[in-house]
């Protein structure tokens, strides 16, 4: 198609790589800020060679790295968002991650469209959260799943992605959760449900997806020393490791997995959804796609 | 207890004497306005005698009938909104399910609290509802839902308990949905999905949750006459019901099911429910439950 | 094709049509014992016109009533088994189910052969049992399911079905079982098991398949007046009824399930094993299908 | 208790300890053949002192090595299945597993019973089989097992186990199978089937649980380079592992998955078989358990 939009996909680690090769079944894609080495045989993406011909660039989650250059790991050299501003047309548009970083400070002319804010991208990556997080437990158990007592703090997207993996494998699952909302909705999905400030010690295994401390020094020495917690939710974590560690209770702090276990999957959530968002900006502008 | 709150049951169908029974574990419960013929011989409930002494009164969904007066199909007379009202505390306050309907105009001088608007009544009744859905299924069906294929057009609350259940009996799920984000939602919930605008003809039951013409005349045509559709949604309805009956399509219009296929489940949701209003509303004025 | 096998269905109720109507997607299949008006206006099926011709029939479960004519209630005449040999070759081969209760008796010429005893139908019933028995929970509980305690007495295939269907809705289901094999293969299935013999009285919803009798006086009088009891097992069932209804405790034996809520699932899963017997007849004998 | 029976554990890994530290709830245990660091430090265990004194023994799976000697890979030293004996009263009964390996030929006195021959340890086992080869899916795979078609060839305990799990995953599961028996018990689990002859190269992950060649060459060239297969039936295994790794398709060979990926409960499934086969040798001798 002699039109198609044109799309730089510039920094972050292999999920970008991803990412750059599903947006490429639609749009005219170049990457940039992978050294050679980082290519996965399979995927063969342009490098740019013209400037100010995109129209959209894509960034990673976060933007920049803590020297407030552009977070690109996976480059031979330190890349300046200049670099990448000075390929995007003047009305190009950037699409980013936790794009509030620092990143709107330095980019003034362009439009700046944070998909980690989307609805979708964040139900999508419940799914390889909830299958990484059950991994790690398969990992760390020396039993298994199935007849486990298992409580999940939180019944959100993860939480309930969760459950509905761990109650295939036969396990007694139980959410805790904040209020009476927080137990209708596990009813509704068939969990069984108690309120956090009831939670007893009879759990073989926990995970929790509540970004607040709820695991302080007292709950967790209430715990037999063979419960296996597992914390996904970003910091502040809902355990204290600290304690944790001192009780010899083990307990894992699972950040990033998406990214971790399921590179692919993760790529792809990022992609479909600014694939859904320039879809919306066409229909809203009348563009083409 | 000496100081139990009074409560007034005023009107409605079985689930109200349910949601009576369910109050009455925790409050000082009268009922009004069913004849004793409707009485369960499980449920012992008082009649209120005196006056002006209940602090809340709980009136049902609707809570007028078309006439202006309280919706009391079980009462031996009719029942003006002004009797209730003079059993009530100056400061009474009101539940009713649906209030918009007239009550406002009515009652001037004491509060209303729609309990229709509750979040977790909402989640709760999904279950019920869903429950209903899948006995009308099994009970108009030749052939077992096991390995049929089954479509749920909208993917709420109803849509995804429904989901479950029918996962749970082997048939293979397709919820469709109006956009990303509902396909997200399914996707996350472990369902296949498809846009609303693609639905195809292989399905052999169809399940509606979305409260908008889905199934007109042209897409019913296109299905075989062996598929059976059943409708949950409240007018207006999602399919065709005129055309449907023309092309000799079993379709059903399932309303009101909680009520109509686990009444004490549907009582003690708006039992729970108010018992968490009162609970809230004590927390905030510093009120004694 | 012009060697299609000659089938003649003899028999029966609906079960048998819809058996009729899938071989016939195979086969050249007449039918006889079924009065017009019985006759859905989606099937039709020739009656037989000339004597000797059928290699095969089909006869119903049981074969003969109790005066020893054809078990063919939707029949305007009595049949005698004679007149359905009259139709058959001389090397015609009957297939039937229950084939022992007198059947061997009368026919001495041909080779009788009993669909009921293979293993494919008893596992497929197991499913249009499992449905039906849930069908009739739902019908008979005013509560939902979900969140319900039941117990499955055995954990055969109808059991194990039962389970599966029983989880998807929410249920915390426990198998009673007579043995380690049965809590083995309850815990390989992902549910809780307990011994027969340590059955206690927490249950809201009992489905029974052992056929003996495990619900005695004494053990249903532990039980709550609200529990519901479904039995499922052939004669002799495992409820004592007659103690069940003196307690006021509701029991339902639910017999034959298959054909009464999914006859034409029921008549396909016969169809389909005689299919599969056929198939095997041929590749012995080297005959052609 | 005074008369408690008395076990020697001899040799095995890990699981034999765990299966000592269960049985320890029950009888008097000793183990013999692990060296001082092999011992988690939850597992307090005596050394045997006397000779004579042991009423069972309980050997590992195999029971021999390849020598002939005990197969006691965690022990210091070679031990010689005679220094067990030893230690064995003169009517003392032998449990081992695999027992048919040599055993039979070197112990002429002593009673010896399978535990690897009883239905519940089979049964038992599978459950951990499954759970590690869905470990090694997650480890292998970049993408989310949520949304894959997923192929497990052979149905039986493991088989019916892995759909379990697989279908929580929100995987679309398709048991291949061999004949009309193999589908019917696949349908009574809510599984989609087909038969083995018929398998197509659709799957994007693929479990073999059958110990016959079925991916040679020819199929498997027919399979996307992105399909993951993992074997999990004993030798012979199902695929071909040679022409997999030249064709460049990834393909795992999981042996002994119960010991690897949950040793805890591989051995308490051991403690509890041989628990129950204790049992059933008193009641039948009329012995004090």
């Amino acid at each position: 198609m002699i039109n198609k939009k044109k799309i730089l996909i510039a920094g972050g680690d292999l999920r970008q790589l991803y990412c750059a090769r599903r947006l490429s079944e639609k749009y005219q894609v170049s990457v940039r800020g992978f050294g050679r080495d980082y290519f996965p045989p399979d995927i063969q993406l342009n490098r740019p060679e013209e400037e100010f011909c995109f129209d959209y660039a894509v960034l990673p989650v976060p933007p920049l790295d803590s020297e407030g250059m552009l977070n690109a790991p996976c480059s031979e050299r330190k890349l300046h968002i200049s670099e990448i501003l000075s390929l995007l047309k003047p009305e190009g548009v950037i699409f980013a991650g936790k794009a509030d970083c620092g990143l709107r400070d330095i980019v003034c002319a362009n439009e700046i469209c944070d998909y980690m804010c989307r609805e979708e991208l964040n139900l999508l990556n419940a799914v390889p959260s909830a299958e990484g997080a059950v991994q790690i437990a398969l990992e760390e158990l020396p039993v298994t799943i199935s007849g486990l007592n298992v409580l999940i703090t939180g019944f959100g997207r993860i939480g309930a992605a969760l459950a509905n993996i761990l109650k295939g494998f036969g396990a007694d699952v139980t959410a805790a959760v904040r209020n009476a909302q927080g137990r209708a909705r596990a009813k509704a999905a068939g969990v069984k449900s108690c309120l956090i400030s009831d939670i007893d010690c009879r759990y073989d295994l926990v995970f929790n997806t509540v970004p607040a401390l709820i695991f302080d020094r007292e709950l967790l020495s209430s715990f037999s020393r063979d419960t296996l917690f597992i914390d996904l939710a970003s910091k502040p974590g809902g355990i204290d490791f600290e304690a944790a560690a001192e009780l010899g209770i083990r307990a894992v702090w699972a950040l990033g997995l998406p990214g971790k276990t399921a590179p692919v999957t993760a790529g792809e959530i990022i992609a479909d959804t600014i694939s859904g968002m320039i879809g919306e900006r066409s229909s809203e502008h009348g563009e083409k796609i």
